[in-house]
């Protein structure tokens, strides 16, 4: 099946056509940037010898006639407008952006302004353990944060044995990666190495992505709370989430049983680290207790199951593929 | 005066000597370690050109004829029966182990049987901004753990508005010379270069020195739940803690006011990063809430504030020298 | 066909496993180490979900039983006394270890007298690029060192321009995992992070093994001059090459001859860098001539390109199935 | 003695505001950058608690009021423009841009026309252990480039021994900081994190500023080829020259010789390390052979043996004050 990568510059797009070039169902038939007129190989020298084609700026209607499918990582609000265009035209969306992640008014509280309103309340957030049935039938799937992804992964399972009255904390961690590929000066060598910092605390629209999910399909309102640090690692993503349980529960069965038949979330008995999930779609989760006290720890690559291999999932459910062809599950990393 | 060194093969050990050739009123006149017999300069070669002296065989008769006062930078137990002997022969001791850190009940408890009853009771502890007055007088100071001394300066000012129903998490991160010298798996670059993760999560044996110092200092009994990380930076010590305030409080304001006549604690107005303190003596405050969800952050570098240059300080009140006689309070790192 | 993995513990038997599991042609029946009683997937947790398999105590009868051939990543001496028993009993053997890289006498001289004096002369080095023929036929393959790999790939298509009456120099630049997983002062994060330095200069033993195979290949007798370097990175490594040409040729045009039909080598138009090579079996190569002052410059990653996949292409070629066959192309840093 | 310091918002900028704070014989009585209105502690976080004064935007006159000798961290061209005001109104300038270190006709072939003729033959190059008779009388000193001061260094003992008829390579590997400040792809942590790569090979500015040195202090006509390679490290500078002896010499003894009665200058027995030098003004100089073949290492730290604490070594013999006077000899790294 033919599909269009849109926003190819970014370090996700980049993601993208990685996976897409050794799947077996999907073909690469259009690949867009904002600037166009360059080959996909000189965008991104490490392509040489992979895959030629050249990069064009976006035109929905050159997408619908070469494409099934397209992924968009654009810009939150430049992706709305193209999402909407490519729908009109028949073409599947996979959005990246944080476009159609939120119900329509918590989106327009965190974000701005709506430009789709037609289509936001159709999208299938695109959390596969947890939206598989509706995935199955999406025309639009809204592909989650990177940090909402580590952080429900982990929580959802406990979510019925904490405390309503007490805060949740989540303590999250960072590749620099994270940060985008615009220049910046926190994601300068200078600054950030030998060094770590949160940054946004209390403040990230992350959090109310996490807080929303939670209400949504667990039907309850928790205070989280959410610190963001960066780190000094180009990818991978490690959350602490810290609670107070309502009761001194099995922890590690609850864990065990909730992912025991999904692929890409690996239950582990220690502390986890994020060189052990780098490079691939894996999600590894680890549960500890001290009385009422939780700690349960997470961890991903925050390009890909925090964006492009989910992306990809998420299209492979749509398209009724299976679900982990194409996808990367093993890093040469030491 | 003259000062002695005992255990000048680890990190500590370096720092301690890099402080004390450029200190105005302590002369080292005695270094020692386990093997003895080689020079300083060739035990670190960084210090070619600065100090020429043999590194002995700790021997307390030889350092009490040389040395009024001793810094120990010892594993714990052996520093123990040393810093017994040298107190016998009216040497002065900081003890930089957790030998004496905590009563002796709470130490048999975590760590082994202690094998100096007699000094354990009137070590002064050694966080100088509570401890002040009883360091002026002290003949033996236990040192601080570099985890407690940042989390205790965090978490000090609030204790008496943090709800006692709730627990409170600290998630640490530390570089990974808080490991020390000796050759370990998890402090190899190929393990920890673009990775991070927790260790010994809610078991740490700093966990009770710091739950034990609340209790003395303020008369609290909170539930402390302590998870400290390993990141990939060479030195300093990010504290990130979590808490459940009894009402909304202004916590700028409280915090301004518990330091404002500190020289070494600086009160940020932005989440602290590890780099503006490593290489220094500062500890970095910032706090912010969220509702009643606090959020207290702290840097020190882990071998200075969280060990030697702690070490001088306490050195520097116990003599009646000036508190900040030759403490390193610029590095240079950009 | 079945293949045996014999030295799985350190980085290069990992990433054997891992190119191993994916490939179609080769299947994983005996994976040994020096201890056994392992699941493969406990010696090296980031396999989880990926391959369920005891790790044996290595046994040449058990292996010639199920395997026809083995990939040996053993330490020198001992790989040439297990290759030797494989061999009897008509294993196919590519070896890691420089047991066989070196003709017989170059070997005892750099090394240690030679065990399996019967194999070695039959032995191919298994440089793809320069010994396919042979390859082809081979029982036995020496897979060539890292630094070896990145210099001849880069200085064999020079050798006849090159002034004879002037020294080669050939500064190359390593990640730490080069110097294996044993436990090692200089590998310590504290150590090598934010640091870099030469180690063994003019004296490292992979200088005999490019001035050897420069003789054998060219038939001309060099003064190659060798300097390696630790770099702070875990994986990759960068070669530069300096020598004096004996006029100003087209160095541009020779490098493309040279490699316009070699899939794993691709000519770079600027300086390359090690994270293009990162993840892969590609070695990138670049040339700048100043007057007749030469500089080639090659990047490959030292796991793979430098011992694993360039073993498996090895093997590829020498059981006549496509020499990229399971061979990684792309890798998920960005 | 009040001093000016012009360009405090670099990295260079920085490090001469933290030495300066601890000189006992300098005042910073000035502090401009291109926009002023800011104070330097907020210019600089990191700076909080240590000075607290206003940053003005550069004006020759107020400097000349208020300071006798002034610091110009700014870019070439800018630099000179300004020199020459300061120079008339009577203020002695240590200049750290390239403006003044070359000859006017190699200096206007590699860069620009100059603009300030009549100073730019009676500056005196800022190399002190070549340069300390002609650096007490001066008004205008050029301070060495990071790469040259390294590489001089290195090379300067050796040129008599060097064969007249071979090249000379240099391999300069450099920490990010030799970038600048300003943002860039090359030092974004995602780019150089993991990762090394030459830059402009025989092609880099610090070239001829090498070729011109060794010329006219030793009268020899070399061919000089530069290479210098970005390293993922923060600060810090490895030098590696490459070049050929006349005859088989004692390169030790002559190295030893060289630098007996220099402070700043050690003689190491191995290869040295960036870590070692880092945070100081030390330059540390090792050498080998291999036959005629002579490799020469040497490591300062670029920012400020190759910048700053040479700048302020050269301002201290300009005032006849001690040369080490104020000088970082001590590092807090590991």
């Amino acid at each position: 099946m033919n599909v269009a990568i849109i926003g190819a510059s970014g370090y996700t797009g980049l993601e993208l056509v990685k996976i897409l070039i050794t799947h077996s169902k999907f073909n690469i038939s259009y690949i867009a940037n904002s600037t166009g007129n360059i080959n996909v190989q000189d965008l991104h020298p490490s392509l040489q010898g992979l895959i030629d084609m050249p990069v064009e700026i976006a035109n929905a209607k050159e997408v619908a006639k070469v494409a099934k499918l397209a992924f968009l990582a654009l810009p939150h609000k430049t992706s709305m407008s193209f999402a909407k265009e490519l729908l009109d035209l028949g073409v599947k969306v996979v959005d990246l952006s944080a476009d159609y992640r939120l119900e329509l008014e918590n989106y327009e509280k965190h974000y701005c302004p709506h430009e789709d309103k037609e289509n936001i309340s159709s999208a299938v957030y695109g959390l596969p353990e947890y939206y598989k049935n509706q995935l199955k039938d999406a025309n639009l799937v809204a592909n989650p944060g990177c940090y909402p992804t580590a952080s429900l992964l982990a929580l959802l399972p406990f979510v019925d044995y904490i405390d309503e009255n007490s805060p949740i904390f989540i303590d999250a961690k960072s590749g620099v990666t994270g940060a985008g590929k615009k220049l910046n000066e926190i994601t300068q060598f200078a600054h950030i190495n030998e060094n770590t910092h949160a940054y946004n605390p209390f403040k990230h629209r992350h959090m109310p992505e996490i807080q929303e999910k939670v209400k949504l399909l667990k039907d309850k309102d928790f205070s989280v709370n959410f610190v963001p640090h960066l780190i000094p690692v180009t990818r991978g993503m490690l959350v602490s989430v810290y609670a107070s349980l309502k009761e001194e529960v099995d922890v590690e069965a609850i864990l065990e049983k909730s992912y025991k038949n999904s692929e890409f979330v690996r239950v582990r008995n220690s502390a986890v680290d994020i060189k052990s999930t780098a490079g691939t779609n894996f999600c590894d989760i680890f549960v500890a207790r001290n009385g009422k006290a939780l700690f349960i720890n997470s961890s991903i690559d925050n390009l890909l199951r925090g964006a492009s291999s989910q992306a990809v999932v998420n299209a492979n459910i749509m398209c009724g593929f299976e679900e982990d062809e194409g996808i990367p599950k093993i890093a040469y990393a030491p």
